[in-house]
């Protein structure tokens, strides 16, 4: 069959609108048509080739919602029909990491997915005879895409696509990290490094769990009113304060904060958010993708008086599991997307979203097919 | 009163054993005789002016155990003639982190005990009129010493004093990291680096719990039957291996290590230990001290795919909860203590088992008065 979709036929120019070849599911596999899908950080950063294990040509997008159409053989956990979420982090539920209960990082696809392929090793997607890269496992930028049935999760069907995809990367990445991983508890108090996207869930994550103080931290003040917006209770601005940044969230929060996010990918900001964590339990999560290269490090005795230091991705979220749960919490109102969404565009429009990005000027554009 | 003690006149001398004056209970006080008392490698740390913080003259040593002879007004936990442990980490029970349930690091008393002073800021140790500053709140280089109620704990009294005293720290410190920090379950994979005092007493924690393989990691092959007689199931020389140790533990524990422990206080070794880890859900545990100014590093990538950093300081062991536990399980015959308890010394013979410990030659040697 054919599809629309963005292509990014190499690093660091605009995506091309072209018609590619899809082939159909294979054993195992669904055919899903995208119906909207969030333009994250993670496609401007393979598209700006800083990822070294960048693929080109590739259809990017992992942060889509869709419907299935076909189904391969031997598929039961979906139908033609259901509403699904395309998984980067997928969720096999027979190997060793989704067994051990302790992860979410499920490895049953991990090595094919890493080279842009399907699990066969081979790629569904070709423009003109020649094939093109899958990426993350889920090319949501096209408008018919193939995926492990492992690697979707069945969501309700009366949640509205444009704002349910975001629940593919953000939302979960951000709420999962407070409920899942750092499993924040009522009266904790909490400090957000870095008011994106992924910063704002993690705010409404932390007020979700019933946090006392919940404090954002950016360098830009415009992002005060987006931090209330989901439940924060203090900003600072860093370049507004005297002294120390660590010495004055310590203070802040009465002795250090029971938990802490990074969600800038600074290496010195990772370093800060473990030092502001309180002496005995302080626990400090990774979420932000640090440069290639670049490394953390802080004094042991930090560790050794008690302080934690951890990471997330997606959220701690079992794929097939957890994300259908998000998306509960979104439509009962225990969680808010509509007001991230702040543009909505055509796949035409797709590289004006990734301007918006790179201009600061979006929480989250969507293109909607 | 009088008591004969091994005075740390300045650093990098040899302790000279004299007469001391001390001063009884104060309110809240308990005078203890100590029967024995480890050499540990923290006094040696500040005898040898390594600890910037370190105080003299003063009296070192901080674990053993005795007898109560005399308590202050107000004193309720233990009367005269009860077995005790002096602890360097209190339990007030009434602080923010011991209430916190979430840590050992007791507050209460912190001030005054890092300036080699009791709770009213006093010393009760002085020598011809001179005061002698305490070490750790313990000072148990000295016959008879003051402790305030909440640091000790009371131990059972037919356990062995030349024995029960290591409990006091490196015992409770290793199987303490296992049990309370780690809380490492039946079946799991353990790596310890660093087969001291600290990482045979991590090897019997992991043999107590359950655990399958215990892997010991050190540069002098004489560790290796140490490591056996408690449980060490693989015995690893760095340098007696092809290529990267991290790798080889991954390859040795089929992934990774679901725990390691770094007791050697080598910050390079510390990063060693978190990489071992399995992704998805690894616990590496800092135990050992670093130098002054050494600081740890790794890749953030280690703690966003699953990774967990965290330290452990006196095994994680509530001081008058735990500690007690510790000294039943090596009398039930859960643990042992006898054959780590290399040398024994008199309090004239101390500087000897200063002489062994850096020499290498002792596991443990204990001073019984």
């Amino acid at each position: 069959m054919k599809t629309r979709a963005a292509v990014a036929f190499e690093a660091k120019k605009p995506l091309e609108i072209v018609e590619l070849d899809l082939e159909g599911p294979k054993q195992g596999e669904v055919l899903v048509e995208i119906m909207a899908t969030g333009i994250c950080h993670t496609d401007a950063y393979t598209l700006d080739g800083l990822d070294s294990e960048g693929l080109f040509p590739s259809v990017l997008g992992h942060e889509g919602a869709g419907i299935v159409r076909e189904v391969g053989a031997g598929v039961t956990y979906v139908k033609p029909g259901d509403h699904v979420i395309p998984l980067y982090t997928p969720e096999c539920r027979q190997c060793k990491s989704c067994l051990s209960g302790k992860t979410n990082l499920c490895t049953a696809i991990r090595a094919t997915q890493g080279k842009g392929l399907m699990p066969d090793s081979t790629s569904r997607l070709s423009y003109k005879g020649q094939p093109i890269f899958h990426y993350m496992g889920c090319s949501t930028f096209s408008n018919f895409t193939v995926l492990p049935e492992i690697a979707v999760a069945k969501i309700r069907t009366d949640a509205p696509f444009k704002t349910a995809c975001y629940c593919g990367c953000g939302v979960t990445t951000g709420v999962g990290a407070v409920v899942n991983t750092a499993k924040v508890e009522p009266g904790a108090n909490v400090v957000v490094f870095g008011l994106g996207g992924i910063g704002l869930n993690v705010i409404q994550g932390a007020k979700l769990v019933g946090a006392d103080k919940i404090i954002g931290v950016d360098l830009n003040n415009d992002k005060k009113e987006w931090g209330e917006k989901f439940g924060m209770t203090d900003f600072v601005n860093p370049k507004e304060i005297d002294g120390d940044i660590v010495a004055h969230l310590v203070e802040l929060t009465g002795g250090g904060a029971d938990y802490t996010f990074d969600c800038t990918g600074n290496t010195t900001v990772m370093r800060q958010a473990l030092e502001a964590c309180h002496r005995g339990w302080g626990v400090s999560v990774v979420i932000g993708v640090a440069e290639a290269g670049k490394e953390i490090s802080t004094r042991p005795f930090q560790l050794v008086t008690g302080r934690v230091w951890k990471g997330s991705a997606f959220g701690g979220a079992r794929g097939r599991t957890d994300t259908p749960k998000i998306v509960d919490w979104y439509m009962n109102g225990k969680i808010q997307i509509d007001p991230m969404i702040t543009h909505t565009l055509t796949l035409e429009e797709i590289n004006k979203g990734f301007d918006l990005m790179h201009a600061g000027k979006s929480i989250r554009s969507v293109v909607v097919y």
